[in-house]
């Protein structure tokens, strides 16, 4: 067998044997259980998951009060709670660009090769079916608590939040002082 | 003890106890032995190491032939072969802002928390200085042959560059067909 | 007659009998009967009128749910279904920048020279005027039923709207499934 | 005494009796009595006040109406008005980053070194505060009618608003027909 | 046959006639007979040609002296000169990104539906083939003579380069002074 | 006299005896000797003058070591030097924006209004008078040695440079450590 046909095998053999890898889009202003709920769910259907941090460039708002390099802590710190190889997940902050149509291509070119996309959002969703690729949505966890919107306001009103991220996320944000940031951003 | 004072206790204890984060900046355009063997030694000194990926914006340049999810994939591929727990480390992906007097804050702002950053370049190294950051160099692994610009230079002439790379890095390349896009970008 | 005196004659000769160009912006999401109308009225008011497509980096969102293309080829299809000569007319796309005080000179700077500007928009009235401009009313056709917010709400309800619209477009807002889209984009 | 302990004893000497610097931050649409009181409280406890005009890009809005350039001739009128010395000023216009984690290094950037912010918006007090400044508050003067919104308001609605500004910059704004601008805008 | 079945037959049958559109892209810095004599050729093999006018942000440098404006006007005015039906082709001006990896994604947002492209620059084929479009070359014509390059620095020079590009061109940059602005714009 | 008529006669003579104000467009990378004596040569031509800061995003490079902030002070020691009434004088930084056809809107927008433009640069100059301002040279004071560029290679080289710079500039370039800041940019 010839070198170049060795090589066209070899290519081959990697394409069928290449792990498959799922594509989870989230802001986690802060992460919850039900976005870790998810993770934990999609961990089971993919061999390795990217999860991307979106608006990554945004922070301190009511909207986005957290960095994208302590959005990227909570996830990890997330995922070490739960026993998630970390060598399995990519966790890649990836800015918006406010242009949708360049949204896709501007995604891609910041991730790993990814088959499949996990997403209940209506425009991710429709944005990725547009450009071609495969999109399934998530099972949502106790969805009326564990929203990032209810738990941003508990924080405003100085009500308990703290059972509704995981035991470490909540830790680092009380380290971070994230509920008071979030507090004294509010006129 | 009140339940203040026992709060404080909490934050200096994790003060005191947190593990000690290093920073490493490069743009990985290939990732190559010397990176690979500085990160090595780097995850002997530090307890997380904290891998940016610089310039992340571009690809497809003579430059900067790799996109940014190339390139994460990369350095994840020579961790995983060389045995680094991909636990302690974080690969983030960050695009140059080319206002220089703002990018350290770009950095801080993408990255979790970091105690040191470990640089041989005189333009990072001088910005991390005046930000107030704590700066050390790099040891070089047979700088003359493994530097990217080699690399690259040697795609493009199609001399062989496979031993200058960690073995997996070789495979993920010509995957993704890399030297031939560099010679493509080629007038 | 020397050869300078001859150019300056042609110079003068040229300004003297060039045409009248006209200038009209539009966001045309999407295009409708309304827009239509004023673009005949005003052909026959100028030699050339020049179609700006503006606001023309957005696309699927609720209030801009085309791409500057797809509206490209909206207009051309109209002027096509009128009758209208293409070789009098330019349609070009052109961004928002976002910052109203070069606005003026980004439009001026993406279109061929134009004499007038025809606009009811505040705004854009405000700004040429400001910039030394003349500029005109439009007469609207039916503009209680022939607006673009009108049909964008109508698509979203499932109510019919393609008779607000030229046949041509109708047909392509149908092939590109675009109330569809419209309402995928709806939470 | 050699040349460098001499240079050292400069520095030294240079940073003991360095003038003590403010700087206060407003966006002055349009700049009024209130911020003139501020300024003139505050000529009192600094040696030189840096006073930013902030998001500066913008205009021609409801909320901008002025340029950055008119909002500078609006200061330097005011300080003249009340025989504050410009020499002690520095006006300068700072752009928007509209990313707030790296906004306190572009203000950094573009101004001349200083002690001490002076602010009362909560967002820009705690970006300061996080980024290790001191930061206090400033006194207001009238606060319910002397306010920049309130004003553009009374202009919108052809109420007077003269003597809410000090009478100089009056006097410029009616000569660029500052609140007819205003009134265009409206829809 | 229900209304259902009928639409999809539309469909399939819009799909099977529609029209085979070309994309040509070029800077037309300035358009000259070798440009012309592609797209001439190129109408031959196309039912229509997008015209896309590259790098449109930039004028006056020694690069790219014409506006975009300018030269969607030189591209109007060769077509007119050669008699090509000014209703098959669409000329639109786009934006470099300087982000390679959205370039693709942003051409095919700012331009009607396309189905192969034309192109002999190494960098826009190998995208648009990773991205999956047909790329074909165009036949070139004198090329020695013909490239923008050489006409500009026969301008700077003040060597004659009227006859490069088409007579109405060549009356159109002497109206706007285009030789001129070029050699001031030289140090 | 009617109110109105007033108010015109009050526009007329705000018109006739408004001062005559020039634009000065510098880097000031840094400001030196032939930068002030080109001033000191204007402030007698003209009532006031707007000194622009021209690429004020950038510094830490090669070409632009110093900060807006830092070239803001520079100017205004420099005035203070000479004993130029500060009241005078703007000191407006304005950054890039790297599309020439917009850049004289963007300077308009940022500085209060001006009769006269005094710039040698080509650029400058042809951008200006494209948009319809009166455009005046400088004379220049001992131009080969004073200039920014002569001025960063000594610092580069560790070679005498203080004579070329008004002394309260040199004093301050030392305090901030500007030569050895330069140094260290250097690969």
């Amino acid at each position: 067998m010839r070198q170049e046909e060795a090589l066209a095998w070899d290519k081959l053999a990697v394409f069928l044997l290449r792990p498959t890898v799922g594509l989870f889009v989230g802001r986690f202003q802060p992460l919850h259980r039900g976005h870790l709920e998810a993770i934990k769910d999609l961990m089971k259907k993919v061999d390795e998951l990217v999860i991307v941090i979106g608006s990554s460039q945004y922070s301190h708002t009511l909207e986005n009060p957290f960095t994208a390099g302590e959005r990227v802590k909570m996830v990890r710190l997330a995922l070490a709670e739960t026993g998630i190889d970390a060598g399995r997940c990519y966790i890649i902050p990836v800015a918006d660009v406010n242009v949708h149509n360049i949204w896709v291509a501007h995604v891609v070119a910041h991730t790993p090769r990814f088959d499949v996309v996990f997403t209940n959002e209506p425009l991710t969703r429709r944005l990725f079916i547009e450009a071609g690729f495969k999109v399934k949505p998530i099972k949502f966890h106790d969805r009326g608590r564990c929203s990032a919107t209810n738990i941003r306001e508990r924080m405003l009103k100085g009500k308990s939040w703290e059972a509704l991220v995981p035991k470490s996320v909540a830790k680092f944000i009380k380290q971070i002082n994230g509920a008071e940031r979030l507090r004294e951003l509010q006129v």
